[in-house]
């Protein structure tokens, strides 16, 4: 039986992954199971995964890891105690040599042997801070999609992994420009501080209205533009890179995990490897 | 011509790094260029890079990652502008087979183009702020090494590598405790904040008075006994897997890297690949 946004809403984390899991809801979990961590995903070869995995190191902002898989085995154990990659995501989105080829809602019949798991934080985590400390979202309360921009900020390469960082924008009142900053740095595993403040144009951004993902969102009298590093840009680079087979999940329908959103480290307390579910 | 510490302890990092590399110094490196980042080494082949990554993605406080070179390029470019790791650590102990076969002060003749280094943060970072802090560090005013035990806390495995916790202990006043708590926590690429905090028969130690590594400290009354998780961790879960050959440095001999100790990420500015004095 399918599941709504409302019901899901009112459920804690586990019903909510069950729902995903069964197939019962395949949208998008923003506002969701608020207080734990949602991830960003993405799943390639092994062969690749050393380089990818370097580039998130190299650029911890745009791609904050926050957990990886062992080779082949689905269960992302160190977020949670039953999370099972191929199903607790409610949409994915798979490339083939860098192009979208399809979305589906599990990819169980597609796991591979040789495969790893890449989870990276995403903004959902700062933002909830943010809110809670009395900072407005226009995106949030017009229940529209942040705007994004392809900056001319270089990431570091690692392998094939290279290109421009995203960003995306929040304007801020100039008065609350501090509290904003110290806040979101205090999320090191959702993006932390933000990369930039003020003119759009000194990162390469010509038309503030005009994004390249996402929605435009207006720049009132006396806010400021603010840019943070987006989970897009590892998305970007992962498509240039052209890899055979990478699957990542349809933007804004993350993975919902154990992890407290204050958590220190992105970790759940005595991880240990899993097998359940897992096809040996 | 050699270099004594009190020399060094005049000079600026890229003047400390030019007297190591050129073999005029290789003593410990405590107290040098304070301000940066010093770190951790493990050299390995590239076959066990992505288990030992990931060993340290799960096992954040022991293994803080701060940088991870090319597969065969010595340089650390996002470590600093010119950081060869064959030649600019004071002392290397080469393990062959899990066992300690020598120490040495270059590794120029040994490197294998199927070798990846990586950096990983260390105490001296949040023990430096502690002390700006206010806070007395018996083991430092006595000139001594911390004293680290081995904890019953099990790290989350990967691969072949896995084991318990190595933790270092400072005894800090009970009136302390709380600021030593903060100040550690904002160091995530230095350990963070605390494993544990009192009783040691909690987390598996005997006997506070017999370290199994460095010195004993005493514990004075009024003093909390305070455990981190220590940068010997790797180290012994390295030597236990066995590896063909892996290098380390020598304890107390570190990498004095250009990245502020404040940093937000241990990433120097518009880091680019680096391959000067990389033998193509």
């Amino acid at each position: 039986m399918a599941s709504s946004y409302k019901d899901l809403k009112a459920m804690d984390r586990n019903s909510i992954r069950a729902a995903i899991r069964g197939g019962a809801y395949r949208s998008h979990t923003a506002g969701l199971a608020p207080k734990v961590l949602q991830s960003n995903l993405a799943i390639l070869p092994e062969r690749y995964a050393l380089d990818f995995m370097r580039f998130c190191q190299r650029n911890p902002k745009p791609c904050p890891l926050s957990g990886v898989s062992d080779t082949g085995n689905p269960m992302m154990f160190t977020l949670g105690h039953d999370i099972d990659i191929r199903t607790d995501v409610p949409a994915y989105n798979i490339y083939r040599n860098g192009k979208l080829s399809d979305t589906v809602s599990d990819i169980a019949d597609i796991w591979q042997d040789d495969l790893v798991a890449f989870a990276l934080g995403c903004s959902f985590t700062f933002e909830h801070a943010l809110m809670h400390s009395g900072v407005e979202l226009w995106h949030i309360e017009n229940n529209t999609t942040v705007p994004m921009f392809r900056s001319n900020i270089e990431t570091v390469p690692s392998g094939p992994f290279h290109g421009k960082m995203v960003v995306s924008m929040r304007a801020v009142p100039a008065n609350q420009l501090e509290l904003v900053s110290g806040i979101s740095r205090r999320f090191p595993h959702a993006h932390g501080g933000p990369v930039h403040t003020g003119d759009p144009a000194q990162i390469g951004i010509k038309d503030i209205a005009s994004p390249e993902w996402g929605d435009p969102a207006p720049v009132p009298d006396g806010h400021v533009t603010v840019f943070w590093a987006c989970g897009v840009t590892p998305q970007v680079a992962i498509e240039q890179a052209g890899l055979p087979i990478c699957i990542t999940h349809k933007p804004g329908h993350m993975l919902i995990t154990d992890v407290p959103e204050d958590a220190e480290n992105p970790i759940i307390q005595n991880s240990r490897p899993q097998t359940t579910g897992f096809d040996q």
